[in-house]
């Protein structure tokens, strides 16, 4: 489901997937006019953050967030809603904290809403999302349409709670939609509840909204979420994890005390050694640069994959960099059905990676169009071996796909896909295509012929078909 | 196989797993005092380069490489091979080359081998190997034991010639070997073809010997390479896929006019967006500064993983981008007896990727070790549930590794080790570990509790074993 988009807000185009770093103006360790320079395009602050502050309450409302953190691109502010979150109260109202986002200049002001943690009950659940609703109404009274209000979906992690604030979103005609109250589940390396709380959110938020992953978070997850549909991230993970001495990677971090090399192409990282960086006076924004570059990295490595089509591969790669990723990567697997309406039908290109490539929407999508094929009475799968006379209809196989006919053997994904030498996997796999073929045309008969070190295994998988043996 | 080195000629140092950059002196679209603040240690030139060029034949003599190159890390030449590969012929002997390369202050040297194709029947490759043999015994002689002098190691694609030639070359004591005529197999993804050569070649050298992967190459196989157990690669890749338009990443390449994004950390990457490389009038050079960039990025990866004990995963994880890789990875999956030999006994972790993940040196280096485990005469393998009770010892299970006692719980393997939720390949995997067990604990009666749902599975990979099930 991931894809590629232009967020447009007070005239400020943001190119999605995007990362908006989060910026706390007591301590920026860079500055917003640095991240300008490499490529941001969007950032993140916390308006609260600047109500409590002495030194700026004011001085922000007079000269406007852009003029004060010198960035001309596109500010979100959050609402007070994570302090609501972590100390359990904050001192303002849903309007208040509206209207002086608004005063501020903000371009994507973000309601009070109440980000309800995993752990909450249904009861606590139904109670704050119902408080969080409210408020997204009262937003629409108070502020008007056209007001640039996000729209948070909140319900614990009660699917059928997200799924009604995501209709009622939906309804309301707001177009950016964060999903909050994940952050606990990121950080407990919870994905797959964070995978059933996405979707849910999805299926009935309007697919031309906008959604945020609101608080991701460490670059390893972007790709899965992204194929989860998701177009937005924020994070302070660049700074936080330079001031605890930690390095990100998209395929992990590491505590720079650990690290003999630095295994990055940053600016930083090809001119200092992990010694040097080490001794530094100025390691926590040395870090901090190249944390933000890795992050920025990897933004633009799933953009190029979106754009060719190439997401599952990369969502394969990363997945494998945490055993829950992975396990939540082949829970994704079963959710095909869902995935499919919104995959693309042509790609640049399919290569096997495994098996959990068997179940890629591209297979699956293939398999279903089998029945669309005009088959004569008697057909031939050849699986290898070269009996095909006295067949009205010759088929060849190419696992995981299963049958094709000859006219199929140039497009997509027959002729572009790449895979090694045969695995079971694959092979049973491609015979489930063969079992589809058949049962969509029970008018005619099929036989597969394969070699003989195949023979025992695809008899298994056909039960009812008649599976002849050649010498390899 | 991989390992962390260092090279020492001349009293310079180069930290191995390395990249040594080729260097055409008509055409340095990167300097070589660039690519020295880029923490390059050691770079390649062609020394028959020189000595065909009228504009540089004396003038090295006289000045020296170092001079003339303006760089003071460590220069390697080679010595006219590659052009008698490519046009069959050279005008100059072996001692001719290696007197020139010593004349010019070359840090290694390499003699006029004869590079043989793999295309060449046995009676050639034995012909040239010969011719090759002698010329390094020529040059012992001529130059002395301690001359810089490389020995390559030919002998085409027989396996039996390349273990022939790693002997002699180890009776010779030479310690710098580079695997020559490979080329030919990289550029046709001949991956397996390349393992097999590679494997024959380390079997028979030294294990000090500092191995040397003669053109490679795309860094995308150094990982794989790494782990057989090669230490130096020297490349033009960065400056030919440049002139090309093309993008090199650890992943892939691509064509540059494809490129919507830059999937890269790099100083190019992020402070240009892709048009602007595109239409830049210094396209060449940007790219040829992000392909090094990435090269040696890739590099200290992979010596940081060699370093944690990761390179399996880094393998696993490269050797997915392209389908002859993975066949190749998985075909070195079938050598582990070989490769356990030379493997660590422990790691900073083991993360589970896939069912490839069964058969690391990790998970069958621990099968071996159960034999010692010494163990009452009844034995329960506890799988699942809570029996027991009544035996004289009691074993937990952790696929991919299998049984375990309590006091191992905590060390390597089983302690770091991270699992998805179980599938079939890693129970099947750690039943045999269970079968190992039981056979080489003959006086014991080994019992296995499961829950419900693996039963029949179990009891099909254990037969002759009693397996309790229990309720989930």
């Amino acid at each position: 489901m991931g894809r590629l988009g232009r967020l447009t807000v007070n005239k400020k185009i943001i190119k999605t997937p995007a990362l908006l770093p989060v910026i706390n103006p007591h301590l920026q360790i860079i500055t917003p006019a640095e991240m300008r320079n490499m490529g941001v395009e969007a950032l993140i602050t916390n308006a609260y953050i600047f109500y409590q502050s002495d030194q700026y309450r004011d001085i922000v409302k007079e000269k406007g967030l852009h003029d004060l953190l010198d960035f001309d691109g596109a500010i979100m502010t959050d609402s007070g809603s994570f302090q609501l979150s972590v100390y359990g109260d904050v001192a303002i109202t849903n309007t208040e904290t509206l209207s002086y986002q608004r005063d501020i200049g903000s371009d994507i002001w973000v309601p009070l809403d109440i980000p309800t943690s995993p752990a909450a009950d249904r009861a606590t659940a139904e109670r704050e999302l119902e408080v969080t609703m409210e408020r997204l109404r009262e937003a629409r009274e108070v502020f008007g349409d056209d007001a640039p209000i996000a729209a948070p979906v909140q319900g614990g992690i009660f699917t059928d709670l997200r799924e009604q604030a995501g209709k009622e979103i939906a309804e309301m005609g707001f177009s950016f939609c964060p999903v909050g109250a994940v952050v606990p589940l990121m950080e407990s390396y919870r994905y797959r509840d964070l995978l059933r709380v996405v979707m849910a959110s999805k299926k009935t938020l309007s697919p031309a909204s906008c959604v945020h992953l609101f608080g991701a978070g460490h670059p390893a997850m972007f790709a899965f979420a992204v194929a989860l549909g998701c177009d937005i991230f924020d994070s302070a993970a660049y700074a936080l994890y330079a001031k605890e001495g930690r390095y990100l990677t998209a395929h992990g971090s590491y505590r720079l005390s650990e690290l003999s090399d630095l295994p990055c192409a940053c600016s930083v990282c090809r001119s200092h050694t992990a010694d040097e960086i080490k001794s530094s006076d100025d390691k926590e924004r040395l870090l901090a640069l190249h944390n933000l570059h890795a992050t920025l990295a990897e933004i633009s490595r799933i953009r190029l994959a979106v754009t060719d089509g190439t997401l599952w591969e990369l969502v394969d790669e990363r997945c494998r960099s945490h055993p829950q990723l992975l396990a939540a990567y082949r829970e994704m697997l079963n959710h095909t059905e869902t995935l499919e309406q919104h995959d693309r039908a042509t790609k640049r290109r399919f290569f096997y990676r495994g098996d959990e490539s068997c179940r890629r929407t591209e297979v699956l999508c293939y398999q279903e169009k089998l029945s669309r094929l005009r088959l004569g009475k008697n057909v031939i799968v050849v699986m290898g071996g070269e009996r095909a006379d006295g067949y009205d209809t010759v088929l060849r196989f190419k696992p995981p796909f299963g049958p094709y006919p000859q006219e199929l053997a140039e497009t997509f994904p027959i002729g572009q896909s790449e895979i090694p030498p045969w695995d079971e996997s694959m092979v049973r796999q491609g015979c489930r295509g063969i079992r589809m073929l058949a049962e969509s045309h029970k008018e005619s008969r099929v036989t597969v012929a394969c070699f003989r070190h195949w023979a025992a295994f695809v008899r298994d998988e056909l039960p009812g078909i008649e599976v002849l043996a050649d010498e390899d």
